[in-house]
C-alpha cells in the first residue's frame, strides 16, 4: 500500500500539465524513471515536458521518449505539478530554484538521505531503485503498464541493481522483474543496449589502464591512472571511463581500488571504491571531497606523481 | 507438476548411496547443481559420492562441498543410482562407459539436445539451468531448501543466465531467484566470489589483448590475438583468458568477434562469437571445429599471422 495513492491521483484528476525530471549525470535509474512516469502521463493524454539537465547516454537511447527529454537550454513554461525522480534533494535538479516555487512537487526516490522536500513525497529506502516504486505506484493506480513503460521500469531496476548483483536485489526486485518479463520486456535485449556497446576508444582507454595497474606489497589496495596523453592518444572521453575503476577494486584480495585521473597538469581526480570494510567517504573527506562508503571521490591540486604518492600514504595506514 | 515425481520418490526411498556426476569444463550450474543434489542427499542422511571429471575454477569453491566433488583418479566404488545432471549425453561425463551399466540413471538436464539416456529423465529445455529443475523437483519431493541448497541453485542459475541477462532469464528464473533470497541467499556476497575475483594477470593478459585489438574497415567484425609470448609475459594461465572474447563481441556495430591464441608455434585456437544473425558454427566448421550458432571454435595449423590471414578473407564473405 502507498499512503500516498489517493493524493496523487487527486492531482492526476485536476491537471493538464506536467513536468517530469530527475537529476544530472543521470544513471539508468534516472532516465528509466522519468521515461515511465512520462509515457504513463501521455497515455493520460497530459501534456508532459521531460527534463534532466545533463545528456542522456547513447546506451540509453533505446527507450521510448528519450529523445523527448530537454538536456539543456532554458524551459520556457514550467507547469503546475512537478515530478521528481530519484533526487535526494532539489539542488540535484540543474533548474534555476525559483522554477520550484509555487508548484505542487511529488518526490519520488528510494535514497536515505531524501530531504522530503515535496509536497507529496513517497519515499522507500527499502526499493532498489526509485523504478520500483514507481511500478508499484502504477499498479495501486491501476495504471496501464506498456511494453515502453515496462522497459524503462526493468532498465531503471536492472541498472541500479548492477544486474541483480548488489545487496539492493531483492525478492521484491525479482518478482517485479518477473512481471515485466512477462509482459513483453526481452532481459537480452535491454542488457545488450547497456552492457554491450562497447567503444573502440574505451577499450583502448581500458588497456593502457591495466597495464598501469599496480597492487601494493599488502595486496589489500590497488590504484591506476590515466594521464592526459592516455586519453589523447586514445581519443577515449568522458563516458569511456565509466566502470574502469572497478577492474582494480575487483581485484582478488583487494580492499581498496583507486584511480586517478589527470584533469590538467596541476588537477589530479581520484575515485576510491572499497569491497567490504573500509569507508572511504572518510578518506575522500580528507582530502576535501565526498561520497558514500563504498565509493567517493575528490579533487587534489598537483602533479600525477605527486598526488599518487600522497594518496598512497593516507591508504596505507588502514593496513 | 514433475510426472516423474514418484519415481524419484520411491528411488529415494529403497536406495542407500548415490553419485552425483555433471560434465567436465564445469560451469556454474554443472557445480551448482551436483552440490544441490549432493547436501540434499547427505540431509536424507544418504552416502554420496560427487564426481566431475575436471577441476572445479578457484571461484566455485565458496559453495558448501566444493571440496568433496572427486575430480580426478578412479572411483572404486560406484553406488547403483547416478544422477546425472546437465548432460545433454553420457559422453560428456568423464567416467568409463562401463560405469554406467547395470546401473538406475537419473538423467536432468535443460539442453535441448538431451539424448534421454536415463531410466529416469527429467528434461526441461524452458528451464534457464539444470539449477532451475532441481529447485521444482525439491518442491515437488517437499525436500528442505537450506541455506547451502540455495546457494547452489542460486548460483546455477546466476551464471547460466550470465546475471538474468541473456534470453533465457524468464518470469520462472526471477522468481525463484526472488525465492532463493527470500530464504537467505546474499545475491552481492555470490556476485563477489563469481565476477570479482579477478587475478592480475587475467587484467594484465587482457590489457594486452585490448591493445591489438583491430575492428575491420566495414566495422561488422573486430578481432585480437593473444601470443605464447603474451602469456609468458604476463603469467596468464588458462582460466585467465575466460570472458576476453566478448570484449571484442561487444564492441558497437560488431556481429563477429574473434579471438586468435597461439597454442605453439604452428597451432592456432580460433573462438568465434557472433551477436543476431552470423552462424559462427558455420565459421568454425569449415576449419573443422564446431560449436554453437553465436558461439564456436577450431584449431588451425599455421603460423598466427597466416592463420589471421586465412580466417579473416573467411569472415569477411558474410558482409
Amino acid at each position: 500500500m502507498i499512503k500516498e495513492k489517493n493524493d496523487i491521483e487527486e492531482i492526476l484528476n485536476k491537471t493538464k500539465s506536467f513536468l517530469v525530471v530527475s537529476h544530472d549525470m543521470p544513471d539508468g535509474d534516472a532516465i528509466g524513471s522519468v521515461l515511465a512516469v512520462g509515457k504513463a502521463l501521455e497515455n493520460l493524454n497530459k501534456d508532459v515536458i521531460l527534463f534532466i539537465g545533463d545528456e542522456i547516454p547513447d546506451k540509453y537511447h533505446f527507450m521510448y521518449g528519450s529523445d523527448k527529454i530537454i538536456t539543456d537550454g532554458e524551459i520556457s513554461y514550467i507547469p503546475p505539478v512537478l515530478f521528481v525522480l530519484d533526487c535526494g534533494d532539489l539542488s540535484r535538479v540543474k533548474l534555476k530554484k525559483e522554477f520550484f516555487s509555487k508548484k505542487t512537487i511529488v518526490n519520488i526516490d528510494h535514497h536515505l538521505s531524501n530531504s522530503y522536500f515535496g509536497d507529496i513525497n513517497i519515499i522507500d529506502i527499502n526499493a532498489c531503485a526509485t523504478g520500483e516504486i514507481i511500478f508499484k505506484l502504477f499498479k495501486e493506480l491501476n495504471i496501464e503498464i506498456d511494453l515502453d513503460i515496462a522497459t524503462a521500469i526493468y532498465t531503471a531496476i536492472l541498472t541500479d541493481t548492477g544486474s541483480f548483483r548488489f545487496s539492493n536485489s531483492t525478492p521484491d526486485s525479482h518478482l517485479i522483474a518477473a512481471e515485466l518479463i512477462k509482459s513483453g520486456v526481452k532481459p537480452e535485449k535491454i542488457s545488450r543496449e547497456i552492457y554491450e556497446k562497447r567503444s573502440i576508444e574505451g577499450l583502448k582507454i581500458l588497456s593502457k589502464a591495466l597495464e598501469c595497474l599496480k597492487v601494493s606489497k599488502c595486496g589489500n589496495y590497488a590504484w591506476t591512472f590515466i594521464t592526459k596523453e592516455m586519453l589523447a592518444e586514445t581519443g577515449a572521453v568522458e563516458s569511456d571511463l565509466e566502470g574502469i575503476i572497478n577492474y582494480v577494486r575487483e581485484i582478488k584480495g583487494v580492499e581498496i581500488g583507486i584511480l586517478f585521473k589527470q584533469v590538467s597538469d596541476s588537477v589530479v581526480k581520484v575515485g576510491f571504491r572499497s569491497n567490504e570494510w573500509v569507508d572511504v567517504r572518510q578518506l575522500a573527506v580528507k582530502f576535501s571531497g565526498g561520497g558514500h562508503k563504498r565509493a567517493s571521490g575528490c579533487l587534489i591540486r598537483g602533479k600525477l606523481g605527486d598526488v599518487i604518492n600522497l594518496v598512497l600514504k593516507e591508504v596505507e595506514k588502514y593496513f
